[in-house]
Formats: C-alpha cells, structure tokens, sequence
C-alpha cells in the first residue's frame, strides 16, 4: 500500500479550489473517483506516473489515451526536440507537416488528405464542416451516448445543465441499423450531411461493444444511398486496433475520420482526414488555430505512427491487453464476483453485475489506485505497447486486493 | 535582395497540394500572399525567422502573436524543459496549472478563476458557455467583421460558403454605442447572454481603431443594466498592452476574458478567466480535451508572464512600435505615397489610400519580403520585446524599397 503522507497533493487541490472551477474540471479532474487517487503529478516514464507525493502507479489509463507507445519515448523525444531546437510555433508550418499528411493517407487508406488541429473536438468538427460544405445539408446523425468532443453539436452540457440540445443533431442506436434508418428518416435523408459512428461502442458508463460487421457494412450503403458522408470518430480508438483506419480489416472504408489522442504520443494534434470527393469543399472552410502549425507534435507525430509500426505496437498492445483480462477474469471467479469485461482487449471496458451506481467500480478502482494501479471506474481504460508484464502483473497484484475489497464490501454473487 | 533559390519552398508546396486540402490552410497559407513569401520555414531565433531556403527574415507577425519576447527564450525554454523531462500529458494536471492559475487572477484583475484550452477559440467559446450556464441565457452580441474564434457562432465560414448565420448571435458597430443598444434590443435584453469586445477594433482587412472611453463605460453600464456579461477578447491583443487586461488603465472591467497566443509564447494554450458570478456556471459545463492539461505550455506561460514584467516588454514593445511607426510615415512623405497607420504600435495596421483590394498592400508586403521583412497586407502586425533597433531598422531598409516599388506601380498621391 501506498502509505506516503499526500501533504503536496492535499495543498495543491485547497489552493485549486480557490482560482479554478470546481478545483478542477473536465475528464482529468479526481473529484468524482476515491480519494485514493491522486488529483497532481509530478512526472512519467515508460507506462508509470508519480504524484507530487511521489507515489508510483502503473498507469492504466495512458493519459485517457494519447499515450500509446510509452512516457518519455526515445525515439519520438528525439524527434520533438531536433524539431524543437529549429523551431516549433512558427510564421508558417515546417516540411514536418506535409511529411506527417503524405504518412497518414499512405496508412489510412480512405484518406487522399490531411487537416491537422490541436485536439479531438477540432478533428470531429472539421469532418463535419468538410461533409457540410460537400453535401450543402445541415443534419449530422450520430450513436446515442457517444461523445464526439465538447463542442454543441455533440455535447448537451456545452452550455451547462441540458435544455438546449442541437436541433440539427439526431441519434440511434450503436450495431441497429433500423434506428440509424429511423434516425435518418428524422432528420429527412435529404438533408443528412454525414453519419457518425465509432469503431466500436465506447460509451462511457456503458459496457463496450464491437462493432457488428453487417452493421458497418449497413451504415455504409446506407449513407451511399442518401448521399450523406460516413465520418469515423478514431479520437479514442485511433492506432489502438490497426496501423491504419479501424474498419479496415472489415473493408468498410469510411468518406472522413477524425484522429486524434494517440497519434503524436501526448503531443496535441488532432487531424481530419478524407477522400478526394471532400477537397473542395472543406477548401470553403475558414477554420484555423494559432498553434495548429506547431511543428513539434506534427514531428513527433512522423515518429510515434513509425515508431508504432515498427515496434510492432498493436499486437504488444494486444499480448499486455489479453494478459490484464485473463487475470481480472481469474480473480474474478476466485472471488466470486460477477463481472464484464467488453471491448477490445487493448482498451478494455469493466464492469460489476448490479452496479448501476457504479459503487462496486468506485471501491474497486480505489482501492488499485491505493495499491498503485491508476484505472477508471466509468471509462475504458487503454493499454501502450511500453506496458509489460511487470507492469500489468503489478496491476493484477493491486486488482486482487481489489477485488477482496469489493467482495468484502458486497459480498460474492 | 534575397536571391537563393527556393526549391525547397516549391517542393514542398507541390507535396502539399497533394495531401493538404489547397495546399494550405487557415491563416497561415501563403496562398493569398505575393510569391515572394516562404509557406515553410526551417527555424526561428529571437526576432528572426528561416525559411526552407535558408532565407532570413524578420518576423514582423510574431506568428500571427504568439510569439512576444522572442523565439527560443532562455527563461521561457528553461522552464519548459524542466517540466518536459517530467511530464508533458500526463494522468492529471501537474502544479504548474494551479501555479499559472494563481498568477493570472492576480495579474488580471477582473478574474477570481481560471480555466484552460488549447486555442483562442477553446477560450472564446468558455466564455459564452460560462455566460450561457450563468443567466441561462442563448444570444451573443458582437462586433461586425470581429473575429472570435473559427467555430460556427462567430464564424459565417465554419462550414464552406456562407448562408447559414447562427441565429443567436447579433452584431453591433464598434466604437457606437447606439448599435449596440440596437443589436441588444433586436437580440431581446432578456435573452442576451454576452456582449462580446475586443481591447480595440482590430478586424482584418480593416483599419484598425482605439476604443473610445465612453463607450468602454457604456458597454459596462449597459451589461449591468440587462444583466448580461461583458466578455472581452484578449486572444490577439492580451499582455501587449498591458500587464493585466486591456482596459484596466480605463478602470473597466469584463465578467470574462478569453485569453491564448501570446500567453505562453508560441506553446499551445488558452485561458478564459472569470469572476466569481460566474463560477458556479461553468461548473455546469462540460467543457475538455485531450491536451488540455499539458503542463509544458502551463510552465512556459508562467515563465513567460514572468518574463514580460521582469523585461519590461510592452515598454519594450512601444518603444519598437514607435519607431517603425515614425519610420513608416517618414518613407511614405518622403515617397509621397498616402497611408493610413492605425491601432497601438505594438500591434500596428498599415493600409494605403484608394486600395480596397488590398492591390498596392499586396505589392508593398511582397517587395518587403523579397527583402527580408514578414509583414502582412490584410492583417495588423505584432510587435515582440525581442524586436530590436538592428531587426526595426532591417525592417525599414526592406519598406524603403517596398514604398519605391509601391510608387513605380502606382505613381504617388
């Protein structure tokens, strides 16, 4: 157990209370998790972080996600900090930036072009104003409970407590062709810009799901039809599950896809790309950013997507990713505890039977988090290719506890 | 004259056309400019900027800000590379943030909290959430022509070619308070949830314009009166007039300020700072994002806030911009050619008499740059403290044979 006194984390969230929101906000913010985890950290290495209090943790949540191929990567580090040594935010962009465009559509075969921004929210919102500008239609349908950024189109609490969804904005069911046809029907086919889907179901506070083949297949043909765009959303998933776009190996290939998290290894990128049908129009958008040229993460970009082929980092991702649930799920029988784990095993989901309110995870994730395992109770997690077996069975020693605490708490099934 | 050759500009820029939608994009695009300027540059140091040709200019544009006490700055490098060798994403935010928190609402004395985006239009669109949650509220009040930030509500080109205006956002003229009250009454008073302004009248492809006290003090009485907040936008101008927000030497304060490119001198960051009122607002909105919580830009802003004082920048800055000014319009008598300078001198606008299409801005900027000078013929320039007499006096030599130029072509007024 963790058993440091946490005097530095304590003293910076009473001075955040008092100059930021909510002491803090957002997906980072520790407010609603166990006061096991820690709200600050000191530094990253490989796939472990340090509080302020010098506490260690296997970090299982990689930063929500951009982490990918290890804190502090040699190779990715080398090359931010040759770029850096030029140049980063500059009166124009670097050669760096038609090296990463010309890299991602060789990788990501639906895509003739790049736009690169700062974060995902960018990304998703440059496909939609790219399907917008194409088709001269307004309406975008996208999976109820998915999250597409922050923005309004896709966020009803943009502007606080809902009351105020987007009128041009309507929703179906993940894997139910039906209600996306009935979502379309709505929304009048005519008038649909584009269809949102995920590779698969990562809703958080929901069990994930993979996508359904003939689903895929579905919304493809159906957006042929009424002319609409198929934008892909790999802000979450990006890189995890292939070296190129997720539904690939389905040949489903969608017309825009939205990258964001992974791609640079913790630099801030994000970048829509899409085929030659969508040139023109998103050459009618005006959308810019002061630091969407910054020449550092679209260097680190060029050596993370290398640097994850060539160290093979999916099927490392998915070794790590395959030994975490097997042990969960032995533990989880020893215990006797009822459980599901879903989701593709390199961004795995958990969930406990009869815990709507999500207390069984909250003991649980507390109780790793005290025992050095930094998971989440509501959100996928994700797994890097720098997680070994070290790291995950130093996981699994911590989630044994946890699970002791759970069944403690709850009592066995 | 900078005769090189330019292959590898021109190479570049044909890679580019091939991934790169146009390619270029956004503010940065050479593409409107004359051919005599770079699209990709090498590397960048103090007040000097490289392009891909090894062509040396000095970087009258700061890039479009961000840049305000000189590239590679020791101090501001020293302290993001000490973060950087501990973390940059990492599980949580790491004491900078609550560190740079603190020093903004102190330095800026309207605000109580602060929070954190990646881009002047993340802090933008903050503020109007904070506004909307806080009076439950929808409409927005701005200047015509200003610009707040790409996304849909402040932006007619958000998604291809104008037609679709949101229709919650109204404008008003600057400087006329009348319009104002007008665009409030066309809005319903009831229903206005911001009023936004800028530090001054700073619209692209216009001359620029110093707020008039009176209707500073006016634009605040007439908040108060509706019960709406008073939004400023400090995205261009914030820390180059003054040390706190723009119009604190007016004794007028907003409710809310966005805040981003020169805070942390080129690294990628936001901020929108609030008063108390409008604290437990925001913490009804869901607002993040993936690099949100880096804590490389948070350490280099506080160093660079730092640094401005310490500097004496915006002293540093005048004393630059004053002698560009008086420069400027010694070439121009002296070549009888008949301009217009307008705005602070750090963040000067230069345009010629009878040149709605920008033609003899588009020569004099061309000819600038062919002689080592980035200027820029539709957009007000910025001045850095790192500009010194040497980089100003190159500056001049280059608008010496720019203003010839300007007379051969057009003959003089």
């Amino acid at each position: 157990m963790n058993s440091v006194a946490r005097e530095r984390d304590q003293n910076l969230r009473e001075r955040a209370d008092r100059v930021i929101p909510g002491g803090m906000y957002g997906h980072l913010s520790a407010r609603r998790l166990s006061p096991h985890y820690p709200q600050f950290y000191e530094r990253v290495q490989g796939a472990r972080a340090w509080d302020v209090d010098g506490r260690e943790f296997v970090d299982m949540m990689c930063s929500f996600g951009p982490m990918i191929v290890g804190y502090q990567h040699e190779k990715v580090e080398q090359a931010a900090s040759a770029q850096r040594e030029r140049g980063d935010t500059q009166p124009g962009p670097g050669p760096a930036m038609v090296e990463l465009a010309e890299l991602l559509t060789e990788r990501v075969d639906h895509a003739d072009w790049a736009m690169f921004g700062k974060n995902g929210s960018d990304a998703t919102r440059l496909c939609l104003s790219a399907a917008r500008a194409t088709t001269g239609r307004r309406s975008v349908v996208m999976s109820e409970f998915s999250y597409h950024g922050w923005s309004a189109w896709s966020n009803k609490f943009a502007d606080g407590q809902p009351g105020h969804a987007d009128p041009e904005t309507f929703r179906y069911t993940f894997n139910d062709l039906d209600s996306v046809r009935a979502a379309v029907a709505q929304a009048d086919p005519e008038n649909v810009a584009a269809i949102y889907v995920s590779p698969f179901r990562h809703d958080a506070g929901h069990d994930q799901e993979l996508v359904d083949p003939e689903f895929a297949k579905g919304v493809r043909a159906l957006c042929d039809e009424i002319g609409a765009a198929l934008v892909m959303d790999e802000v979450r998933a990006g890189f995890r599950l292939n070296h190129g776009s997720s539904w690939e190996p389905l040949g489903v290939k969608p017309d825009l896809s939205a990258w964001s998290k992974a791609i640079a290894n913790g630099y801030p990128l994000g970048a829509a790309l899409g085929g030659d049908r969508f040139r023109d129009g998103i050459q009618q958008v005006f959308a810019t950013g002061s630091f969407w040229y910054q020449a550092v993460p679209m260097a680190a970009s060029v050596a993370t997507i290398h640097a994850l082929k060539d160290e093979n980092a999916v099927a490392t991702m998915e070794a790590a990713g395959t030994r975490l649930r097997e042990g969960i799920a032995k533990q989880a029988e020893q215990y006797s505890v009822d459980i599901s784990q879903t989701g593709p095993v390199q961004i795995p989901n958990l969930s406990f039977a009869g815990d709507a309110e999500f207390k069984k995870a909250m003991t649980f994730c507390g109780e790793a988090a005290a025992h050095g395992a930094i998971l989440h109770p509501r959100h996928n997690w994700f797994l890097s290719s720098a997680h070994t077996d070290a790291d995950i069975d130093h996981v699994l020693e911590a989630t044994d506890t946890a699970f002791r605490a759970v069944r403690s708490a709850f009592g066995s099934d």
